[in-house]
């Protein structure tokens, strides 16, 4: 597959989806130059949604991040995190009762927003348990990970509630050569000491995409041949979309380097219907 | 979890999703007195919709079965089959060129309803495969495993081309003490040994759902919390229906018996919002 | 299968080997009147050793444990554990440089008793990354999980060096109700992230039973035949037993209440010859 | 790691472990000039062994293929095939009844050999299900994949009986270009459908080294670091002989060709102790 000019392949579409980590920025900032890339975008007035596995913080917090880095003019209700899909569920689903989080003070933000009382797992105890009416894994940072993920483990043995997975990354790169175990690892190791599937948000799972094209369906009508998904990562982005019917383009400026997205295609079977540098080429 | 009246139950909520196999029928033919409880939802007046993990055949063939076998009044338009996930992704995906398939000749309908020409995957080989253009898994009927397995495997691993499960069950009861190998375990062989993972349909997969959603909403505007999923399968109909965020039944007509049901419930974490014996008590 | 005497079970073999947790002890201590079992093993006159699944202390601090708990008579020589078959692994292939390992200080003397030089992954860094030579998970406790595994990720995708895991459980009983997530579990994250597979000792896996075995025929012939394997877990106890061709007693004072072992026999596919209520009984 | 020649490795040590499939021969024929290897490793009177994942045959019949391809010298009593561990099971463990096989009639040798009778899994049918005492999966040949593997599913899911997979291999390279899928993607289908681990034996399984191990040393004295295990597989022949601690040298005239050697190390984590361009060179 030939490299394409990322504004030739997005002259042939109406929307577009960006994946945030690896396509908007990295662990070292803004990747060069995406203002200009974000700058086209709108003058060409197609809609545009970054959609990202990210249930740490509220689009809020995310939005006011670009804009610290630098990066102007994307809004709140442009960002669709998996966070919001677990706050989706609770809104539907949620009972009475706390819900337990794996996760930092902001990350609860989703459980607050769903009018639900949040309570860090790191409090919880044998004499508590009996409150909790669900457990949601939202980021990898704000408990102890030996001493909580065995409550978890205990308190998902004991009690039958649900527990939600906010993002099924299993890594994320915190600089150029060293990653760290994300929330989908921590919750898969739970997973596996008692033989269940939690319940998964976040790419490649299709809600992301459809709260996306309901929100484009709200501004006028939208086909899915319209769309076009942009990602860095062959199994969350590429997969999701394909899955999802919507044009996928791979870039190379993050989890895939122009070096093994040949391979990498290969290995996978996850093929994407084009591959850019980047959305700034 | 106390059994509940279906009836009582469905009095809550303003549209419905039926599982086919284990909640309309089984093995045997019709649940006994199904054609009452069909007439109950009718006289409701609510919109009902069959979710079922088939693609061995159209929805018109599926609605003549339900006729023959003596069901009057579920109309092909209401039934939504994860074939016609598959049918929906090669519309919106395929390319030019042949789509090889497992499955009837009957499971074919869905390629050519995209517009695109069907090769059954006993009729490969080295000279055509080249013009392979994509590999849609149907049924676990109509083709040799041994032989054609093995071509389905070389040619996965020759051409870069897009498989597709539309069926992700992967038994299903052809007695009452027996079961068969169904498309998505036929599938999952195939990904063990290439070591991928394909694109799958079917619940608990929230693509099922969100069709059945969007079909509603072009009636009248409904919300997740008036939709009723109803099943026999903890880890599809409930799964998916949780995680779409609907609620949802578990009858004790299919594949979990009244006396297994606590039990399996325990040990999925999968939790319906009741239990009800069938859709007819 | 019908419950059967211990004593008339073993009358018919000729060695023993038994499982240490939920055999002999359990969280609470000593099984009531293990010290009784013991002597009448004692008395026949045959050969027994206890395989157990530990890599957390030697075999010396094992022995000095029972005898803290008040049972007699099992002298470190008895005792085989998975954290041997690692010590072998390390004497065999261990190359020069520092072990890695994820443990607390007590395990460590699996490493030092290969005459190599231990370092706590908790001491791993960028700086001296470079000199370890191969890691090895010994047990849950001594260590940040979060930090340190993130290290020992890091660790693994830079440098080509074996990784062993001298404890495959993935959990431990902690009181009547609690668990705690084993060695295993912990590796099991590690491998999941990096998609690969560790070398990994402890039972199912043949290697502590051949090296029983070996130990045996070292003090006079024995067969297959002559050996009975008593364990409370199906998966580690019977699976391993059964697939190195000795004979198998699942006793119900541990993983598998009497209850479940029909159940969980039906479920797993995993037989033992013989079931029993304890080693006492 | 750079690539060396083989005798000088050889040179080493006092014994040798040979894989057949890709070391001594292929899909095309003999390895060319491999009877001057052979010859060569005869000169230097070091004993020698074919440790092989094959239950499709005896020895007896490999060491005549051998011979038929025009390679003198290797004796059946040279060859150890993880059909032999089977046996081994069934010779320990085996109970009366019937014994069904997937496989050949050839392939039944290994359960006649054990004084069992073996029944071909496409002779059982309901009437005589309750005389199998075991399954036994020895090939992909022989039976049909459909008709037959719902029929060991349901054999399994009715009786409590063991099921052993005497090859773990899940491909088998068929030609230049073209693979096959192996007995243990076969067996591995049906576990997963049952949710159940098998017993397997094949490497690497410790069990196959061990007998071999066994059989040195009723030669003379030989320590695990005086044997060499040669093959072209990480995952079977390198991992196993490293788990067993023996040394290790993975061969580029098989599964891993000379461009991918390097990337399949680096991604397994599978490290050999040498790479020789083959056992001639």
């Amino acid at each position: 597959m030939r490299t394409k000019s990322f504004n030739s392949v997005l002259s042939k579409y109406k929307a577009v989806f960006l994946d945030s980590y690896g396509v908007i920025k990295n662990h070292a900032g803004l990747i060069p130059d995406v203002q200009k890339a974000i700058n086209h975008i709108r003058l060409t007035g197609m809609p545009l949604r970054v959609l990202t596995n990210d249930a740490s913080r509220s689009p809020l917090l995310l939005a006011e991040n670009f804009d610290k880095l630098g990066l102007r003019g994307i809004k709140p209700s442009e960002i669709i995190t998996s966070g919001m899909m677990a706050k989706e569920y609770l809104v539907n689903k949620g009972k009475k009762g706390k819900v337990a989080y794996l996760g930092t003070n902001n990350s609860a933000d989703y459980i607050r927003d769903a009018d639900l009382e949040p309570i860090s797992i790191s409090k919880v105890n044998e004499a508590n348990m009996h409150e909790i009416s669900a457990v949601v894994f939202l980021d990898d940072e704000g408990y102890d990970w030996n001493k909580d993920l065995n409550t978890t483990v205990n308190l998902l043995r004991k009690y039958q509630i649900p527990a939600i997975v906010a993002n099924s990354d299993v890594i994320y790169p915190v600089s150029k050569n060293n990653v760290a175990i994300a929330t989908g690892g921590v919750a898969g190791l739970v997973e596996n000491i008692l033989g269940r599937d939690f319940i998964h948000y976040g790419k490649p799972d299709s809600q992301m995409f459809m709260y996306g094209f309901e929100q484009l369906n709200k501004i006028r009508k939208f086909n899915r041949k319209d769309i076009l998904m942009v990602g860095d990562t062959l199994h969350t982005d590429i997969l999701g979309g394909n899955k999802f019917g919507i044009s996928t383009v791979l870039v190379l400026t993050g989890n895939t380097s122009a070096e093994e997205a040949q391979i990498k295609i290969k290995a996978t079977g996850v093929i994407p219907d084009y591959i850019c540098k980047s959305i700034v080429e």
